[in-house]
């Protein structure tokens, strides 16, 4: 089991970059919005573990992970610091956050997902933690920068991408693929549909206002 | 019990149709939002499952009712899908969705409110436990929706109504009426008092601001 | 032990003193936003128990602190009902309610830190917890309120005093200090350095944005 080990190592330490990298675009709303160090704190900290936190409360998984393991609160507060006095630099390569934040956001969701099925819920439970853990944090992050949800209002392939990973991971699991490998499909296939979607600009179809066959419509 | 397990396989179901409800009063702001479909999925989920979700959170019934009886998901995405294809038909049908709508407020918070003293809790917070499932779900439709919350806004008889049927069921039910005859008298109390302030736009007053007596005021 | 037991009575009185005025602040946003008395009660209950009830989810000491003792909800509600009749009186004695507010932050950040390492949480944690059950009641407020948070708009020392006095308590714990000396220590320095920075209005300076390293500026 030598090489599983390594690979869950390898998962652990891509979680906490991807923790970091949440915590990073946290920071960055609190640039634009002009907050003090404690904002910068309050933001990184709810966009990095704002997710998987609403995941364990609704699988029951309490006290929630980040209070069994301070080490994500650490991250989070020092990426905040760091932001704080680079948001000018970081701001200049923001094609690199935005691929950075899709390999988060693919590990994200199939770690999500995982924990969902561990926890002994079914797939359709399962798929939907991926997707909670993977856009819960941005959610928030964006209702207390006082915006609309990003995730809401632009329609490019984001929680998508997230949600066809975890799909991918939980059949894999649930047709009796190893968890090593159902986990890394999982991952490379969220990563490369939210690349194509950065690549190509895909997006999905917004709903379109139709005339509705009220009275005025049928010369009432 | 023949009749009971009767009466309350009828409330399950009217319970899902509740549900259903709600979801499509989310999936129905996503669509004035123009959101994608992935878009209505989570307005129509998050309205549909917000309130009840809230209230096991409270309680400590760990993990939320929706973990445990994933078809309360399924009803939501389904709600979601129907939505972004037929939102024109269901706008000029505005005047039955608020009737089905009362009709699922009344039902759901009579059950939350059971679910509170199922679980142990006295008078006062099994009737919170009804509010919160009936108003929540709204509640965080509106702020996803980038909206103040309508039940703040506007001074309809909406959640009085729903407390007014939780109170009704509390009260008969310590009283030492049978749960079945109180869960009854609770739903068409709060569907009465909801239907009576449809009918004649029934409101509460809202504060009305009046100079205070401040410095100024006394010619100081 | 009976001057202990005097103390923590003592305290228990204060914060229910703490949540009463929380409550407050809440229904003063509701006059402001001139809702009708349910939303009143529901503005001073979120503002009154938000922190603590997060708090608690995370700890998962389930259920809440007000499922268990009812007494907060009623405290909560009927500040809502004085603040309708008489936010006018109140708006005009906003000195005092600030200062009010001070002592109120500065006792629930230490007990909510208390809170923390009693269920054994680490140092970090608990001094997370401190700061939660300080400001979450005040954010969820402002969002239910239709603004963005204060605590992340304003630069004053609020936050960031209910740190300080949790990062006390939890210090002096540390280093073996009694629970009670630690506990006072910590609300007397929460409330100090409130209390300057209400004085001589201190505050955190907003991140300033700079010109980044782009191409642009490089001549490129």
């Amino acid at each position: 089991m030598i090489e599983t080990d390594a690979l869950f190592l390898t998962l652990t330490v891509v979680e906490f970059a991807a923790v970091a990298l949440f915590a990073v675009t946290g920071a960055l709303v609190a640039s634009r919005k002009e907050m003090d160090i404690f904002g910068f704190g309050l933001m990184a900290t709810v966009t990095g573990i704002g997710g998987g936190t609403i995941r364990d409360l609704m699988l029951g998984s309490l006290p929630v992970f980040w209070v069994k393991y301070p080490s994500y609160l650490v991250i989070c507060l020092t990426m905040a610091a760091l932001t704080f006095f680079t948001a000018h630099l970081l701001a200049s390569r923001y094609r690199t956050l935005i691929w950075l934040d899709a390999m988060g956001l693919a590990l994200v969701a199939v770690l999500g997902a995982e924990k969902g099925l561990a926890s002994g819920a079914g797939p359709l439970v399962a798929v939907v933690m991926g997707v909670i853990t993977a856009a819960c944090g941005g959610i928030i992050r964006d209702l207390l920068g006082g915006e609309p949800p990003l995730l809401l209002s632009r329609h490019d392939i984001y929680a998508t991408a997230a949600m066809a990973g975890a799909i991918a991971f939980v059949a894999l699991t649930g047709l009796g693929v190893p968890r090593v490998a159902a986990v890394c499909v999982g991952i490379v296939l969220g990563f490369v549909i939210r690349g194509f979607a950065i690549r190509y600009s895909w997006a999905l179809s917004p709903y379109k206002p139709r005339p509705g066959r009220n009275p005025a419509d049928l010369g009432f």
